[in-house]
């Protein structure tokens, strides 16, 4: 196999509103350009607007408390700004929950959508119902990383695409198992689907092109299987947040 | 801007051994297909190896030990293997150091390059002298990530290329700043260079088109940048072990 690797950002995607149907404006913006294979990286933010997932929250912070589900880290810098890194519905680890302040009316904020794999998976069987085209939908979120600064696109949703290439099984060139290596190939096209997008652009839907052995089913996996459950994960709390409970259970020992 | 991102992966790239000239190897591979603005993404195996960093190790886990600078977290299985997150002596953290036994001959193991952004320089400026053409560099590595399955390419090295879009001071649509969105591009690029390279194959080095405003001087920071020093980092320490401190603390407190 000698993949070429295409992506593009569709224009001409509006402003979306609760009840908007993205498929027909998805569909509408790519006009015959799609076909089978195809994966469409559509950002969780117009998934959420679609769906009605704007709220008026006149303090950020009261939503963000309202999605959480544990908090994992919290630090109070200097300047008395909390950073909150917190589970949310989803299982997803993130700074905010992933409710979103930014490109939104003053005076509101935007959840995450309620059921990102859902969403992902009514995208893509209403564009291969719509336009007869073969295609898979990931629907992405910005995340920050332990450890690395910056943020990265992650893949929050997925419909139709190989979320795990699982390479478990297959052999290294010396014709050794490859025993640990399992690709998070949605994270992937996800972070090549913000290299096109853009940030400040009103261009939310990228289209890769090229990994269409990655597109099947609907029934594949979602992102959710991507998340590790909190009782596996060697981090599913702060280092200041484990001190602390560990310190706490000491002076409790005596 | 309407980026077209185009990746594929170079043929004929043969068996790297100690000594071999990368940038000659990559030229040759190349041919006359490299443009202005072109970046390349070359696997820190090849890298490693080229500068001669396989080493006769019988035991792996001494391999890890020596590249260790501190042990981020520890965790015995049932079955008795003992998984170590450490943060190595370039700052990164990931199980095994980039400690490599896979594709490397029986009884050898592969160390990280020492310093993969010189290296990465150094590929960026022949390729530059040789061809001509501006390209920038980036040294990919496999990582595993907290509170997410699987693993996705990072970058380690850079040369030549911008490794954080920094839009903070610019505007979202709605006219507000874009206050903490640091997009770490070099990751994402590293991400796309994956999906087009293939672990089980022998084509090490990707080429990303379409992100020329990306490439620069071989000043630019590099992958070491990216890295968050661990006294800024909420997750500098597992969670078993920093529990572990705070009672050994919390017991001496009385």
């Amino acid at each position: 196999m000698n993949v070429v690797l295409q992506a593009w950002a569709l224009d001409g995607i509006p402003e979306i509103a609760a009840g908007d149907d993205l498929v027909a404006l998805i569909a509408r913006a790519a006009g015959d350009t799609l076909a089978d294979g195809d994966i469409l990286v559509v950002t969780s933010k117009i998934v959420s607007k679609a769906e009605g997932r704007m709220i008026r929250a006149d303090d950020r912070e009261d939503a963000i408390t309202a999605e959480t589900v544990r908090v994992v880290a919290t630090r109070t810098a200097a300047s008395g700004h909390v950073t909150r890194i917190v589970e949310n519905r989803l299982g997803i680890v993130s700074a905010a929950a992933g409710v979103d302040a930014s490109n939104t009316p003053h005076g509101t904020v935007l959840l995450l959508p309620v059921d990102p794999d859902a969403s992902a998976r009514a995208i893509a069987a209403g564009l291969r119902g719509l336009l007869g085209v073969q295609v898979g939908v990931i629907v992405s979120d910005t995340l920050g990383r332990a450890w690395r600064e910056g943020q990265t696109d992650h893949a929050i949703g997925a419909g139709g695409v190989v979320v795990m290439a699982d390479l478990r099984g297959q052999t290294d060139a010396e014709g050794r198992p490859l025993v640990v290596t399992m690709p998070c190939v949605a994270d992937e096209l996800a972070a090549t689907g913000d290299l096109v997008k853009g940030k400040a652009s009103r261009r939310p839907v990228a289209v890769v092109r090229g990994r269409a052995d990655l597109v099947g089913s609907l029934d594949l996996p979602g992102a959710r299987s991507i998340v590790r459950p909190a009782e596996r994960d060697f981090f599913h709390l702060g280092a200041d947040e484990a001190y602390a409970r560990g310190y706490a259970a000491g002076l409790d020992a005596r």
